[in-house]
């Protein structure tokens, strides 16, 4: 029984550290298996083609970032688990990513950097949190820490999510058209799924009040970019943060890079800090071996 | 008796209507009094050279902003009184700027905006909030608020004031060495005295850890632009927020503007909104005439 790590190499050697000192029974392969038959469990964020062949007695994959997205879940073999990256730094990331991008568009600092590049001192209107209706979209680990963090500012705070939730605080909604038509600020945190894939899109961006404003920290396949460059210019859109895009990098030279009402990330809300992470894909293997349940591990039919 | 009111004459309206509401036999005159000899209470931002001629009768001057700075404190008449403007949307647009800069610089927003501008998609790592020591300095009401909005996002919080405090969960100093020598995050919100002008100086820089960055959301006046601009040049200050500068609008030439290190807003952290500035008015005029003590009145002699 073995754990094969296909990931960056430095963060490597941290996990096989922790994995040395907490399961020291358990072999612990940087990049290649000795014995591909011992492998039970990959710690990885891309699993090979040929995954069933090559390790027939695998039972768990193990995402090393936040999503398991980049998994074609259709494709793997149906006893093999998946589990997602769970670790406190995740969520409390997120957090200071979600408060700076809400706040940065509730503030107006997309305008005031395109004064500030222009040399133009010139003070618009504060508007009072309370009249700022802010809406998350996914409500999953990240946008209910998201909403969490919103709270002490005194947004009116709304979520949207495929099943019905209750969050304290929080008017929680089923019905996308009516969550859109409330909301002025949207927040995307959603999975990436079939279902999700392409869901911020003109329709979308129509049902929102105008002059909405974006945060999008989900995934770049969840964005018609097309559709977005239209909504800014027509004014549907007034500005947006982006931290993830569809390829990232994006191209040299796509408009959204220039445009001067977007701030662009480069896909930097939320990194997996290792020791953190090899807490978790640690406690993960031990729960499995255990025959308790997996912390992390999705419902494969839902994908997330 | 009469209230003479000398700033914004929209805002003025808005006064007006209040004072009908709550003190309706108070005389309420915008821009200039019929009997000079009846104004008792002043609401204005800045005060006229002859006031002590022309309002002899005056008890209180109660400024329209957050600050009193503005006032030559020294000049006025000995027995005037002077009020500052307390509403709750002031703290609260406060604490929302704060938490705007603290995070954009903790997660090295302007960084990012720079490789935006060049087209250039490459991932920094985030240094988790626990790493990350935030220090404010002055630790009035504006202060207290700064701190608060920031406690949930996990940085070692400090304070420095001229006095000692005890705040929960702040390490508050009055030795200021001390206090610089520990603040990888340094926040200005001190009132502008003969004190804390200029104080924001090459001197100052020094103390701080190598790559120290900079909110600054006081006045204008404490800050020495040059120290500033040698400091980031140096790479002594890593980056800076600035909300204020001396004198505003910053003139178009100023290299502040395009530094691309330094974000630079027109003075927008918090602006009074008129209703809630009218209650705080009504509410010092209510307590003068009751001969209670009045809310927001500062001590002459501290500048505070």
């Amino acid at each position: 029984m073995a754990v094969l790590y296909l990931s960056d190499s430095l963060r490597g050697a941290v996990f096989q550290t922790a994995f040395a000192a907490a399961l020291p029974d358990m072999p612990f392969h940087i990049g290649q298996a000795p014995d591909p038959l011992a492998v039970r469990y990959l710690v990885t964020w891309t699993v090979p083609e040929d995954l069933a062949a090559r390790f027939p007695n695998l039972r768990l994959i193990i995402s090393v970032g936040a999503g398991v997205d980049q998994f074609d879940l259709a494709a793997l073999p149906p006893e093999v688990g998946v589990v997602r990256m769970l670790e406190p730094g995740i969520p409390q990331q997120m957090q200071e990513y979600i408060t700076l991008a809400t706040l940065a568009l509730h503030r107006d600092l997309p305008a005031y950097l395109g004064q500030q590049r222009a040399g133009l001192w010139q003070a618009g209107k504060n508007l009072p949190a309370a009249e700022r209706r802010v809406g998350v979209m996914g409500l999953g680990q990240l946008g209910q820490a998201a909403l969490t963090a919103l709270q002490p500012f005194g947004f009116p705070l709304a979520g949207w999510s495929r099943s019905a939730r209750q969050i304290d605080g929080v008017e929680c909604f089923t019905d996308l058209a009516a969550f859109l038509a409330r909301t002025d600020l949207l927040i995307c945190l959603l999975p990436l799924t079939a279902e999700t894939e392409g869901m911020l899109n003109a329709d979308l961006f129509a049902k929102l009040p105008r002059g909405a404003r974006l945060v999008h920290a989900g995934r770049g396949k969840h964005l018609d970019h097309v559709a977005l460059l239209e909504a800014l210019d027509s004014g549907q859109i007034s500005a947006a943060v982006l931290d993830v895009t569809a390829p990232e990098p994006l191209p040299a030279d796509h408009p959204l890079w220039a445009h001067p009402r977007v701030i662009l990330t480069p896909h930097i809300a939320c990194q997996t800090r290792a020791v953190d992470g090899a807490r978790h894909v640690i406690a993960a293997i031990s729960a499995d071996l255990a025959g308790q349940p997996v912390p992390g591990q999705i419902d494969r039919s839902r994908g997330y």
